[in-house]
């Protein structure tokens, strides 16, 4: 079933096992994954996850909830009064969603909300002994110098003064992480949207912020101390600098993915250009029809994953 | 009603009409508040919004609906049949719910989700043309060396480094704002605990960090490359700098509060005392009890500052 032109290989060396950068769990009696209201002492992880070969991750519960059931019907799981319950409905912090070897997931805003979820999520994956599992981020974003509408896919993960580094504080000290994210899975990303010709898509960097007025620029939050002019002059730079869409949590994304060793991509829609404009005004329909471009393209490639494997 | 002992005054200089830190957003023809779902052109902010008082705001959309259900039997505004229904229930990203003059929201985890939700609503309150606003934010938190279900109210944000500012990158520049929560509102929340007198409640500094593991110390993330010495190390120096609990809301809460000139308050229950341990493990009704104490706190701060209206 591989598209023309595909040349769709691993993802999947099943020797490959989720791995934690953490001697410290293995020691322990009962992981509580608080966040996710999920225990290894009350849930049998290997049994509920054991499977899982791709899981995407996206802000909305709903949208991830609409994937899932998007996913179901692509992979012919699907069938009448099929239920795809919450599996994390003891909290409202987080959804998550699975069918086959697909896991689904909401991570809210920005970089903390993204980082605490994927801590239970990789430690999730560790204790259920999964291998070979491919992890992306399908989101919405701010473009730059882009048509509205255009999906990016992530070749590099950059911080608001255009470094590619994610920085955190770490017992009170400042500790570096690179966020170089899977080149093999970006080239994979771009075949696949040509196979499906629908929208425009382009491979760019990406910067991360941590705020989505003054952090990004706009002139249209409750605080803002500088003018149109500074703002066209910082957007222009990070044009230059190779940044196609600014979003709020690819930095902590591949840090992490990178850190524990998962491959991993970003794959986010662009709603407006920033260039042009702040406020996201469009229509409420055409950007339902954006936020579904992610999900086409991933659920594409992971159709082809399956049907070479 | 005021309660015996109690010195409650101000909050409500009526002619202190909420303010904007951006002279661009009143040249706007319409105000689109994306992740509110909301927009000046759509909704009537004035007749909606206009004589809210108290904004209370905390993480958990089901926990801020709760609150609303609380504060309307509180004030005896509640009736059999009575519906809270989601103002913004075009959207997933938060949750707001409105009682008379109390005003609900969830903000999500970490400051960048905090950080948008207090811009969409400086400016709603400001649209709507809001005086003498009081903001709460209820939250959870980690203790350091208090007994757990015990209540902090801050007396002042401060960072992973123990420092009491917030920084944040604006068009590539680095930015400090200063963290001061009011002290009226402190002393006065201290004297509604010792009112109800139910639930231990200390008065000190918050620690606010942008990770809920490795940023907070903790040994049972997915990454961890440090040692329980380093940590204990660490949440003792934590302890001698006079803070009493780590969150990752407070200090863009405060500083985005003050540079706005709202009168704001910290109010967070401590699920676990983190000199002992990391994982929250105690029963789900202690950490519900435990999860209603700062709802009863400032329920009755505003049932107090009604009735001295």
């Amino acid at each position: 079933m591989a598209s023309p032109g595909a040349e769709t290989k691993k993802p999947g060396n099943h020797n490959d096992f989720v791995q934690l950068c953490n001697p410290h769990v293995a020691a322990m009696k009962e992981d509580v994954l608080y966040h996710f209201s999920l225990s290894t002492s009350t849930h049998d992880f290997p049994t509920m996850f054991g499977d899982v070969k791709f899981v995407c991750v996206g802000g909305s519960p709903s949208r991830m909830k609409t994937f899932i059931k998007y996913m179901a019907e692509e992979l012919g799981l699907d069938h009448p009064g099929a239920e795809y319950p919450d599996i994390c409905e003891g909290t409202d912090r987080y959804a998550m969603f699975k069918v086959g070897p697909v896991l689904s997931v909401s991570h809210g805003m920005g970089i903390p909300s993204i980082a605490i979820m994927l801590h239970e999520l990789i430690k999730l994956l560790y204790h259920a002994r999964c291998s070979g599992v491919t992890v992306i981020r399908i989101g919405t974003s701010g473009g730059i110098g882009v048509e509205p509408g255009s999906v990016v896919i992530t070749r590099q993960a950059v911080d608001g003064c255009f470094k590619q580094e994610f920085e955190q504080i770490v017992l009170g000290k400042r500790v570096v992480r690179n966020t170089h994210l899977d080149d093999w899975l970006v080239q994979e990303l771009v075949r696949c949207s040509a196979d499906l010709g629908e929208f425009p898509t382009v491979v760019g960097n990406t910067m991360c912020t941590l705020d989505f007025y003054e952090g990004q620029g706009r002139l249209d939050g409750a605080l803002c101390s500088y003018a149109e002019k500074d703002k066209q002059e910082y957007l222009r730079a990070a044009y230059e600098a190779g940044i196609r869409n600014i979003e709020m949590e690819s930095s902590v994304f591949a840090a992490m993915c990178n850190a524990c060793g998962l491959r991993a991509a970003v794959v986010c829609v662009t709603l407006l250009n920033r260039l042009e404009g702040d406020q996201i005004s469009s229509p409420h329909e055409v950007l339902v029809e954006y936020q579904k471009r992610p999900q086409r393209l991933v659920g594409h490639f992971i159709k082809k994953c399956l049907a070479a494997a």
